[in-house]
């Protein structure tokens, strides 16, 4: 049991701005701020893991945590670019089959590396060993270095400029020499790598759901479901580099809701939701099978085709970490689905929803057992060792966080006794953090944090954490708060 | 006392689907849709007025009211382009001072018009006039003949294409031909002309507010700013060719929001936002005076620039149209300002508002006072005739409607004790009509439409409009539902 | 259709205060204002129906109202007592089973009565007559002459005092006397006459539940239970001696809710409460079947016993007069019943209901097909012409009220559909008035009244009740806020 | 800091029923429970504490409480009438002025005593003390001896009875007894005693508020205003009595509000009511002075007497217990006060007070400034040593009760840093109990009892608790919870 966090949400706040992101430039961009597009909230001002983060690490081991799940940050390791260095790369027609990144490569990477980061982080990773907890170094959340993706000017010019992140697959190749130089960097101190968390968030938000406040935030199915195979690539590509640097497990993170039908009419549309939103991103990186879902992001409509299998892309994950927060209920539209506003991610805050149920900061329905039919679509399908690598709600007044908790933990506990292999279950998260578009409005940490005195605030769920934690299991003095 | 309606959104529904605008192919767009960025609604499901304008002219007789507030379709007059008419157009550097529709090219757009639909809108206004009702015929609400203005190109080449509406100076001169037009063949029928509703609007949410769901959806204060000097032209230009056809009265109508300072350190912001919003549109076409407030929508920012006078562009206003439905409350921000949450345009459906007024489905406060204030703003700033040319609220199960439309009505009554000369009261609206964005879900109608069998559904507050309309004030028995 | 009023709640105001009941006693006790058992308001300040009764008449008239029930004071018919006046009383062990009262006692009664109040109580008859409005006289609702029943001597002694109302047959004596007189009095001016108005509330309220506010406010089942035998004598030797004085029909009105069984577990529960609220008080007076139901005012528990048949008290009813607000839900509890809270009438104000129904001011759920339900159960066991002598609720702000009324309306048109003999719905009420223990704070009037002025306003539901009475059945157009 | 309980609402569910109280009675009458003047939950399926105090003792060392207030049930000690057992009683007319119970006495009284009940609290209290926490025994927490008060007889012979509490000298006598025999036999074990608790609640809920739910439930403020008087003389002579038995500190427990001035207007009003509702009861133990007030409960008037000094009832405190739950906002009315509806203790559950703060389950506001307010006032008025005997708040999703304890311990620090004398915080409660009237649905326990299998619920502001209690005052970390 123990916490996730994410290097863009919570480094900053002290010292060592890095400006070096799409996501910097993004939550910067006057435009947005302008339009609402982003909050105006800026990372810098941010709770300052890079330099407390003693501290931090001193408040999990006192919450009972035994594990940490923590980001690296592509533009700090480079801050520029990395294109001159060589690497082998294979295409067969559009595919993007190999990347080899050989000694030499890595040496030169080695070389173009902002070594003072570099040291950081192992005093960071080191730090976090040194406590007894365990260690899952994830390598990609969400920012890409500027030099690969520079999101104003994409969405100005329609997608049609050259630094456009996922669209291109220079960010592919690149991101495999990054990928593979913090596996060999770090392999001492990790107990398990993620190549990725959410890269389906990364290509539904950004380019089917311009009001997400996501880079680069242009709406364009094509351009999303390019972004989704080139992540596809990136990620077995950078499995194999990885797994020459490594002999620790490596896996993937990804965002999940349950996804429902609502009526007996929509079991269909729910289907194809779950296709399109889970499955048509990790088949191919399981079973190599490609076949793609071509749906919006609310997915109101959508066109399958099988792009047949395609062997470079099989067996690449060791593991999978789930993310889960709520549920998405879907109807039937047209020839696809539409998600259905008062439920799961689309309730509304100060309200219940239209299950009945309670809504967090965020408008998400608070939904535990989701959580189960989650792992449980995920065993079935892929049988592989599964994290619970993110569950946590937005809830400043901590009045939904305690049974949430609880009832979570409760259903990961079930999925145990079911059968599965749910190996951890790690908050999201020990602290307050930047919250992307939504910036330090949403409350997810177990402690909150003053932002100008960064003091620490103990919440009442996180002396739950540690019953819980201390007992291993949910205790039956607990257990009334278990919803269901 | 009366009513306004816009062709778009109340239109169709049983025959003449106008395919050829902006907003046809913007409310059909799949990604759009998909996206949520609108609703999925589509106008050709409307209520018909095209062809129920008879039943529905009977109904406004019926309630008491005098006067109806129409549009016409520029895209049904004109389907195909008008470009190939000739007229003189001069230039002052960018700016356009003068465009001569002379009588030939009047002879020229006669043969270009789409003659069956001139012969109905004229079959439409001798209804309304044959009633012993007057008629403010309205050029333009917003459509754009998709030759001028292709708003899915325009979004998606980020506003680099050739159709791309207000950002050209053709779509300029196009309207005034288009208004000319109009002056000239439906003269014997109007009371009074307005050029163009709303125009704040078209520019605001189009270019500042990619959210709103207005064409073309794309951010650029650039273009916004450029959208709103070529609409202000286009106002001038229109206002002197109207002349030369009509000697009857050619106003503008704008929206507005009684704009509030949050606290005494905020009254300098709310100066901003409403010279912003409100005086740099209106204060050019009275004294000549170009005052550019460049703000981003939400006006989170600014930067003023006085443009000195432009002599072509003073006194263009017989009258003053002023539609008000809330208010909006701003902070200091920055060296601009923000329009707070909570209140007048931005409170939230489903809650009181933070002023603790109630809201309506639409998520607008209700805030009747406001009504006078921006009279009074009007009035003191410009002195000329005035005409509540909409006013009204989104609420399905009519509970809010009564008290909104007594207490409205009675601060018109006030503003007319205080010396203001305002001619009218036009409630928006007599029925239920197409939303823009938000589709048929809002029902700002004294009477609702069943979609399916078009049947009407009187609200009690068509009882309550009755009433006043006959007592032609607020009757003593009805004040104690006056909020202030 | 037309509307209710009750001399009590609606006559004071202006002049003539009538001190002589026990309910002016107990709302002016200061331990009951004290302790919140009654609201503190006084109905000497209430709409002066007395003094203003032409002018509501013309508004019931303009509103196209054809009918008016209104009651007698007893206690401003007869200030003193009636002892004196010899009658015939003939009793059967404990029962009442005659009272002859002759013309000589007519005579008497006339000397006694006050002539002031005859006279003027008949120019309000009179003058409801002449324009052309039926009228329904009602001869008790609630308020006992004070000689007869002095609620805070009940209260203090514990019901063992002298004057203690309906415990008494000395009050059922002189019930039938005052019946006769005004039968005799203003036969003319009367289309029908009603006995009693809710005597089921009188006794229930008054000996179950004290905090209902009701005097005695004693809590008394065996008082309770007393009550209502010698209530339900007093309707039967009422009908024999007003019968004889007029041609007229005569009848009862009953209080209602639609008794519904909370699961099929509770049927039995809910026929119990049926019959222990309704059917009990009912079946005597039209079979003479005395069934008693020896229930607690919240039916938590009970005791049957059947008391055989009395050929006295059968046949008794020439109509029914349904009074109905909303529903109870109950639940089996011991070998009775309880009633739910968050439905019916034991709804909270300011909520929904558990039913998700709307709930008035007075915590009353909007339940409208619980009318026809109550009207059937009527129809099949009693087969007897109904009117509806009330319906309406407590809505300051009018927001419920117009679709309250449509939608009770409608299912009056549905009982009529049906073949159920339903002659009449009158709405409680036309004005504003004094609602016993809670006082003015409950607006139940289509027109409200500023108690200070005593000047009318208009709420939208009378501009409804007006589109209804014109068309004489629910018009098409208002169909849309039929509830069901 | 530590908590406080009550033997009627905590030690029955399990073994050994005590069925010889005035509220044994009261809760079990079917009048009662029929009319909803009390809930229908019994108190015989509570928690059980008379069998599993171990284990609750064993909760709140494990949750860092140092403290108990327990209380004795005084038909528990004296099954039987004790009136046969002679002491020596004065009267200086309708004056108690001196009871003396000798040794003889008090030999009697063991003799009559049910050993195995006194023998039970030693247990009970010996495990208090052996698990190192302190004691305070409590004499007097409402339910009197059925032989001394039969509540259904009074409030049926409209307080005409023999047996009538507090009504009669008798009672005061007896209590006399029972006071020094439970001070003598526990000596040993308690720290500090207490006389009674909350004394002005009984005599106010049970004879000026009937709809309170109290014993006997009869509207007599002479009534009351006897019973307060009794209840004085009680204290008076109680304390005499158990400081010859015992040289620990003798204290006396009160009820609470923050009674606040609604107005400018009402400053008068509210001081009324302080005199009324605290100083009435507590100066004649301070100063002798006896000023009544005359009061109805909810104060709506009141006449104020002085009754002159009594040397005999002067300087009985040797400590002042404040229990404290949340404010009460009163207005002038007439020459009286009455409460607001809205705030304070008289809030509605499930909505904000009108002063914008949380309610709980119970409709009580939570305010916890108030709790600085009234130990002031108690300070600076007396300047006695204080303890917080009881604070809490019904709330079964322990949403509130979190920022509740924490914000009121933090008032009590404050008063402490102001130089108060106040020597301990005890929550109410640490367990779930049996809330009176309004039975088990009420839950104001730290800790969850499941009524059927007794097992106990951690509530995470138990945990809370437990962090304060460790740090002995409100660590910097849970500071951001408290509420000013």
């Amino acid at each position: 049991m123990g916490y996730s966090l994410a290097g863009f949400q919570s480094e900053m706040g002290i010292s060592e701005e890095d400006r070096n992101s799409d996501w910097w430039a993004w939550v910067h961009d006057p435009v947005n701020i302008g339009t609402g597009i982003v909050s105006g909230d800026l990372p810098e001002n941010g709770i300052g893991y890079w330099d407390l983060y003693e501290r931090y690490h001193n408040l999990a081991v006192e919450t009972g945590m035994d594990t940490a799940r923590l980001g690296i940050e592509w533009s700090r390791i480079f801050p520029e670019s990395t294109a001159g260095v060589k690497v082998t790369v294979d295409y067969d027609g559009h595919d993007l089959v190999s990347v080899d990144v050989d000694d030499r490569a890595l040496e030169h990477l080695d070389r173009l590396a902002n070594m003072r980061a570099v040291e950081h982080y192992r005093k960071i990773f080191s730090d976090v060993r040194e406590r007894g907890m365990k260690l899952i170094i994830n390598a990609y959340h969400w920012p890409i270095p500027i030099y690969l993706h520079d999101p104003i000017e994409s969405r100005d010019s329609g997608l049609r400029n050259k630094r456009n992140g996922w669209l291109n697959h220079d960010t592919v190749v690149e991101f495999v020499k990054y990928a593979k130089y913090i596996a060999w960097k770090f392999e001492d101190l990790a107990d398990m790598f993620s190549i990725m968390n959410e890269p389906n968030v990364v290509c539904g938000a950004g380019y089917f759901n311009p009001k997400a406040g996501f880079p680069p935030g242009f709406p364009s199915p094509e351009g999303g479901l390019l972004a989704k195979k080139h992540e596809i690539e990136a990620i077995a590509r950078a499995y194999d580099a990885m797994k020459e640097a490594t002999g620790k497990p490596v896996g993937l993170i990804m965002a999940n809701g349950d996804i429902q039908a609502f009526s007996d009419e929509d079991h269909e549309a729910a289907e194809v939701a779950t296709h399109s939103e889970r499955y048509s991103f990790v088949d191919p990186l399981r079973t190599g099978e490609m076949k793609w879902v071509e749906a919006l992001s609310q997915g109101r409509s959508f066109r399958e085709k099988s792009a047949g299998y395609r062997e470079d892309l099989a067996d690449k994950l060791d593991w999978i970490g789930v993310n889960y927060y709520s549920r998405s209920v879907v109807r039937k539209s047209g020839q696809g689905y539409r998600v259905l506003g008062g439920y799961g991610y689309s309730a509304t805050a100060g309200m219940r929803s239209k299950g009945g149920r309670e809504v967090s900061d965020s408008g998400w329905e608070v939904y535990p057992e989701g959580l189960l039919n989650v792992l449980s679509s995920y065993w079935e399908r892929y049988g592989l060792p599964m994290i619970v690598t993110e569950n946590g709600i937005a809830d400043a007044s901590d009045r939904l966080r305690p049974g949430y908790l609880v009832s979570h933990m409760k259903y990961v506990e079930r999925a145990i006794e079911k059968g599965m292999d749910v190996r951890g279950y790690l908050h999201w998260s020990l602290l307050d953090n930047y919250e992307w578009a939504s910036g330090f409005s949403m409350k997810f940490g177990l402690y909150g944090v003053d932002l100008r005195t960064k003091k620490v605030q103990t919440r009442p769920s996180a002396l739950v954490f540690k019953e819980i934690a201390r007992a291993r299991c949910v205790p039956e003095e607990l257990e009334w708060m278990v919803q269901e």
